[in-house]
C-alpha cells in the first residue's frame, strides 16, 4: 500500500510539450483538451463567464439567470445501440444546462452534412432529435444547415446550443466542492463509451451494451426538491468520471477520495473494459451525473435519486478531502490506493 | 419587353423532385435549402419559434425578449482577402441577431478541428474571433472543441450561436413587409462571394476583391435611432440579395420590384461576375443588410445609414408591391423586366 502523504504536490510526470499540430487527443476531454482551452482559447477570448469553465455558463439577463451552453457532436458510428447522434446531441446540451441546476428550455441545431449523405438517415436523425427534445421538454427553435463536399465530413456533424433558466438562489459550479462533501454517482458508469466501442470494433458480447444516453434535467429537478445543498453537478462524458472529478478537484482546490469498490459498473461493460484494457473510470457516459453534496444531505439525496428512473442505482462513491489537494485518489479493491490522474489524450476517440 | 401581367401565379418550372441523397445545393441557401428545412426539419421540430424562419428567433424570457441564433461555418479557404473563418463566424451570428433589431451580447463557439491542423492557424483564427467579438461588443462565453480524424474535415469548422436582447416595441421580421415600403441595401453587393471565388479559382484581377465581412449591429442601432418604421432586416448571405428578397416576398405575401440600375456593385466584382457568368444578385455578402422600411422614412434612413461606416453607399433599390405576390421582379438596365427567382441550388458552394 503506497504511502500517499508525500504526493501533496505531485504533478503530472509527463511533460506536456507544445504541439505544433492538433492531435485527436485535443478533442478527448483529457489533459490535452484542457491545455488547448487554457493556453489557446481562454487567453484569446478571456472574460469572466468563460473562466468558470463549467458545462454551461451563467448569464444575468433582466430578471433572469440564464444558462447557455454549446456542444458539437462527431460520434462514430452515427447510429449505435441505445441511440444515435440525434438524441445524443439533444441530451448532451440538455444535460450541460441541467448541470448548473437550470431548467433547459430552448435549443439551436446546426448541421454540417456531407454531400451524398442519405436523406433517409437524416430524416431518422431529425426524428430522434424531435423525440429527444419532447422527452426533455425543450424546443428546437433555430437552426442552420451546411453541406460539405463528399469526403470532407463523416455523414453528419451536429452542433446544439442551449438556453435554460437557473432557479433563484442556486450556485452550482465546479469550484463549489468543500471538504467533507460526498460524491454521488447517479448510476452505472462506462455504458456509452463501451456501447460505441463494441460496435466500432465489432465486438460481440453475450449481452448487447447499450448507450445510456438520456436527459438528466428531471433527475436534477428531483434532487433539488430534496436538498439545496448540492454544490457541484457534472455529467462525466468525454474522459469519464476520472476527468470530471479531476477538474472539480482542481477548480475547487480540494482532494477527492474515491471508493473503487462502490463504483457501479455493469458486468458486460466491465468485461469489455477488461478485454480492451480500459478503465471504466475513464469511459464516457451520456446519461449519468456526478453530484458533490453536503455530507448531511447525501443519504437523503441518494434516496431521492433512486426514486427517479435516471437514478435507480445512485450511490455515494467518495468524499471530498482537505488532503492531496487537486488530486483524485482511489481506494482499490485490494485495499491499496492509487492516484487517478486525468488522461493526457484520448482513450476512445469520437465518442460524442 | 415582357408583359408581366400574366405571371401573377407563376411558379418554378423545374420540378423539385425528391432527392434520396444530400447534394451540395441543400446547403446553398437557395430553393433546395428551403425544401430541406420545410420538408424535413420543420415537420420534425415544429414549434411557433422555428416557423418564423428569420435569421434569429425571438424568445420571451422573464422581462426580456431575447434573440437566439445559430450558424455553422465551413468556408473554403479558411483565410481569404478581407477575413478568415474566425471573424466570419463571429460577424455572421452577430448579424443574424442584429437582423431582428437585437443588441448582440453573448456568443458560443463550437470548433470541429481536423487532426493535423496547424496550431498556428488555429491561434490566428482564435485571435481574429477575439478581435471581431471586441469589435462587435459581444463576449464569447462558452465553447466546445471536437477533433475528427485526418481526412474527415477541412481543417476547421466553426459553429457560433448567439444571444441578443431585442429593444421593447420592435417587431422586425421577414413577414412584415407591406406594399409601398421601400427596399434599401446598405452598400455594394457580391463582395464576399467574389473574394472567395477569386482566391479559390486563382483569378487575378487588377484590384484584389476583399470580403465585406463586418458587424452590422452598429448600423442597425443607428437606423433605429432614425426611424422605428423598419419592417424587415435581412443580411443577404448565402444565395445573395435575390434569395433574401424572395424569402421576404414569400413570407410577407407581397411582390418586390427591384431597380437593377440602382444596385451598387464594385467594378472588380462586376468584372469577376461577368467573367464567371455569375449574377451579383445571387452572390453572398457578409457585411451588408437589406432593410424594408416605410416609404415615408426611407430617405431619412438612407441618410442616417450613409453617416455610418457600414452604410456609406446605402441606397433605395426597390419597392414592395401588391402586384406579382411572392415574386421578385427586376427592372433591367435596358428597360425590360425579369423575374428574379430563387436559385435551386448552389451558385458558389462553401461560401460561409
Amino acid at each position: 500500500m503506497t504511502d500517499l502523504s508525500n504526493i501533496e504536490n505531485y504533478s503530472c510526470p509527463l511533460p506536456l510539450q507544445d504541439y505544433p499540430k492538433i492531435v485527436l487527443g485535443h478533442g478527448g476531454g483529457g489533459k490535452l483538451s484542457s491545455e488547448l482551452v487554457e493556453h489557446l482559447f481562454l487567453p484569446a477570448f478571456r472574460n469572466e463567464h468563460l473562466e468558470c469553465l463549467g458545462d454551461s455558463t451563467i448569464l444575468n439577463l433582466g430578471n433572469r439567470r440564464l444558462a447557455f451552453s454549446t456542444d458539437s457532436f462527431v460520434v462514430r458510428p452515427l447510429f449505435f445501440p441505445g441511440g444515435n447522434i440525434g438524441d445524443l446531441a439533444v441530451y448532451g446540451t440538455v444535460n450541460d444546462l441541467a448541470m448548473s441546476g437550470a431548467k433547459p428550455l430552448y435549443l439551436s441545431a446546426g448541421f454540417i452534412i456531407e454531400e451524398g449523405f442519405s436523406m433517409e438517415s437524416l430524416t431518422a436523425i431529425a426524428a430522434s432529435m424531435a423525440q429527444a427534445a419532447a422527452q426533455a421538454g425543450v424546443q428546437i427553435v433555430t437552426g442552420d444547415t451546411k453541406v460539405v463536399d463528399k469526403g470532407h465530413g463523416d455523414g453528419c456533424y451536429i452542433n446544439t446550443s442551449g438556453i435554460g433558466v437557473v432557479p433563484e438562489g442556486l450556485s452550482i459550479a465546479p469550484d463549489q466542492a468543500r471538504p467533507g462533501d460526498k460524491v454521488i454517482v447517479s448510476g452505472t458508469i462506462g455504458d456509452h463509451g463501451m456501447a460505441i466501442m463494441s460496435v466500432r470494433e465489432g465486438l460481440d458480447f453475450e449481452a448487447v451494451i447499450e448507450s445510456d444516453t438520456a436527459p438528466l434535467h428531471g433527475l436534477v429537478e428531483a434532487m433539488l426538491e430534496s436538498s439545496r445543498e448540492i454544490h457541484v453537478l457534472r455529467d462525466p462524458t468525454r474522459g469519464g468520471v476520472a476527468s470530471a472529478l479531476n477538474e472539480i478537484a482542481e477548480k475547487s482546490g480540494v482532494g477527492i477520495e474515491l471508493d473503487e469498490t462502490q463504483l457501479p459498473v455493469k458486468v458486460p461493460v466491465q468485461s469489455a473494459c477488461e478485454l480492451l484494457g480500459l478503465d471504466p473510470l475513464f469511459v464516457a457516459n451520456e446519461g449519468k451525473l456526478l453530484a458533490i453534496v453536503d455530507e448531511h444531505d447525501a443519504n437523503r439525496l441518494v434516496r431521492a435519486m433512486q426514486q427517479h428512473p435516471q437514478g435507480r442505482q445512485a450511490c455515494v462513491i467518495g468524499t471530498i478531502t482537505e488532503a492531496h489537494t487537486t488530486m483524485v485518489v482511489a481506494k482499490t479493491e485490494i485495499g491499496g490506493k492509487r492516484v487517478v490522474t486525468m488522461q493526457i489524450g484520448e482513450q476512445l476517440p469520437r465518442i460524442c
